[in-house]
């Protein structure tokens, strides 16, 4: 028996299921889906061809009353998304007025006038509602098949989740109220981003979190930055007063368990955290990597007025780097070797002196494949932070993994470090 | 009508279909299965629930012959592939002695034994036969099913591609070679990378380049790091000498009419083409960043044995960065602003002359999304690189897109200039 809650997601491209790109847009419609209690149950994912488009959107109609394809609604002559679901579900192709206009307002804003194939982005099932594209040029539609409402979007991201903010969800909504069926709880989903555990640990530490027959889900994914813990709320709840409370109680159990563990919430990210961290006290960073080569430095300025704190960084691959940029003793790094604990505060030292900085944040280590020795094997990393009160701190690191992940393991510990080091300066 | 060789990959795991995991095993599937002559016509994906599984799978026996499920072979409750596959196809699981014998033995040799949960893994659909894990302790299994192969696989990438290419193709091999259908054609699939190119250029530049009613289908992919071209074989056709150097042929005219676009194929990147241009002309690499701050480095980094020709890199954030740590004149930065064709010039003689290496390579520009202005917009990105001649090369861009986006296309920018300059020097 479909539930009017399940839903389905077709991503339509070739290059989704063979050629090297994944999707990444179910993610965000099964968040905005959940606010409704509507459940993404399956996913389909199919090539450029018609006939498996109409294949697919069949099977859907069986499973499914919320079908979102993404995808499929460009110029070209792949893009046969339009076609698929006239065929599918019996309706005639023709240009929409509403569509054209806005395909072409779209273009001319852009300084382009419609080729003869942007044109075929206004072909438009007969009796779907045309859906607005607030940022790109092809616009989307939604109509009602087999009782479940059909709605098809772009596959760009942005574009996607723009349509779908603006005009897709306000019509799920609204048929949702003229449904009758009583609405459902929402889907809400908790994420709690941890680093330093191994996923056994963080396992064990929340073990009994969840009370026998509550309606959320724990769940655990382990990756190279940390392990993320996730609290789900089941969506076929009545939303009684004890459930409402009861997420807020178990995310506060979450965080009391782990405690410094735990280096951000939601779709925070280490460098925001510590990036605001750093503004609101006022301070300034600079960096000096080795192995990591560069990647925390772009991690911070990944983050929008990182200029504020970030003042400079330095890739010192080479030992003379090490010594001309950052003052490193060349005996030292003869005596020690470039990957030691008294490197790691030299470069953290040097740069901060350098750079007149408030904090210096450095990272020595083996990223292999090659490189390693017995004493100093691949994977070993010192990370070192300088704030100039003569006590620098430094930590030893032995990761697994290869040359991608030691890189990513080793700047998330670098910037778990300087945020522990942050929160250790007390309330600002 | 089914094809024996149309396929249908099912990735088994709630944290695929709404928790921020993406299904990175159907491009690893697609190529191996398209060695057969196998196409992948669907992919499936599926929570964890036991019921969907199975659902997913009678779909599957209805529009595929060859059916991969990956994942939900672990020892949790979540874990249940097993007995939904085991329910589907009215087979009994059972404890199977040579799938107890693997798991013990791998548990043995990481100096563990077998708990009750991972006992649980030796459970297998009568008829079924056990496919060995090579690598780690979950087994996995193949059986026949209303005429359908049906291979279960774990979900670990690496798992999964050892059982695949050691246990699961041989067995697929024999099938088919069992079956009295003429083997096909092996569907290959070549890839060109371009830079530089807007997709619509690319597409115009390859009109015509496939003959009409050629077995092979042009595909194209936009990135921020450029346009991907693919020739990919139809399986479907028989292996006649005229179809076999068809691709070849095509190769070629793809490469001539790109020209100097094309800067890699296959699973070449950009830093590993850089790095062994610079590698075999034994030339060394200094980096100056600004807005990319440390992308560039980190992307050269990710090459193993890079340090034999990068030698440093500064991220020069700030404007006392640049002065202290590269010799720009402040009082140029002052006249003609950070982001400047001087500024770029600056950097890159300021970096190649302090690192003594034989190139420098400069990125500075407004990454936004604040910073912009009329003259000087978000977006607008200087490049500059120096080999001490006295003739500075500068690039000027104006890049669209949000903050990750306009620093992924200088860096791919800032490299591709490197290339150029490279295959200039003549060959080695």
């Amino acid at each position: 028996m479909v539930s009017p809650f399940d839903a389905e997601i077709i991503a339509i491209g070739t290059e989704l299921l063979i050629g090297g790109r994944s999707d990444s847009n179910s993610i965000f419609l099964a968040d905005e889906l959940g606010k409704l209690g509507i459940a993404v149950r399956f996913k389909s994912v199919v090539g450029d061809g018609k006939q498996d488009i109409v294949l697919a959107l069949r099977t859907a109609a069986t499973r499914a009353k919320v079908i979102i394809l993404t995808g499929g609604l460009g110029p070209t002559l792949d893009d046969c998304t339009r076609e698929a679901v006239a065929a599918a579900t019996g309706h005639r192709l023709g240009r929409r007025k509403e569509a054209l206009e806005g395909l072409t307002a779209r273009l001319a804003q852009w300084g382009r006038t419609a080729t003869t194939a942007q044109l075929r982005q206004a072909l438009i099932p007969a009796g779907a509602a045309v859906l607005k594209n607030p940022v790109g040029s092809a616009p989307g539609f939604c109509l009602t098949w087999k009782k479940a409402l059909i709605m098809s979007l772009p596959g760009v991201p942005r574009e996607m989740e723009a349509m779908m903010q603006q005009e897709a969800l306000p019509l799920l909504r609204a048929a949702s109220d003229s449904s009758g069926v009583p609405p459902r709880a929402p889907i809400v989903r908790q994420l709690f981003h941890t680093f330093g555990l191994a996923e056994a640990d963080v396992d064990a530490t929340l073990t009994g979190l969840i009370p026998k027959g509550a309606p959320v889900d724990l769940g655990l994914l382990a990756s190279p930055m940390g392990v993320l813990v996730s609290l789900t709320t089941k969506g076929n709840q009545s939303a009684s007063k004890r459930h409402r409370d009861l997420l807020p109680q178990l995310a506060d159990d979450v965080r009391s368990r782990l405690g410094g563990w735990l280096f951000a919430e939601g779709r925070d990210t280490m460098e925001e955290v510590v990036g605001r961290e750093l503004a609101t006290r006022g301070l300034t960073l600079a960096l000096a990597e080795s192995c990591t080569g560069g990647l925390i430095g772009h991690r911070l300025t990944q983050v929008a007025g990182s200029s504020a704190y970030l003042d400079r960084g330095v890739v010192c691959y080479s030992n003379r780097a090490k010594t001309e940029m950052l003052g490193v003793p060349a005996d030292l790094i003869a005596r020690q070797g470039a990957v030691s604990r008294a490197v790691a505060v030299a470069m953290a030292c040097g740069i901060r002196e350098r750079a007149k900085v408030s904090v210096g944040l450095s990272v020595t280590g083996i990223a292999g494949p090659g490189g390693g020795t017995e004493t100093k094997p691949v994977g070993l990393v010192y990370i070192g932070l300088d704030c100039g009160t003569g006590q620098p701190i430094t930590r030893e690191f032995r990761f697994h993994g290869d040359r991608t992940v030691i890189k990513q393991r080793s700047s998330q510990a670098a910037l778990d470090l300087l945020r522990r080091w942050l929160l250790d300066q007390g309330p600002v």
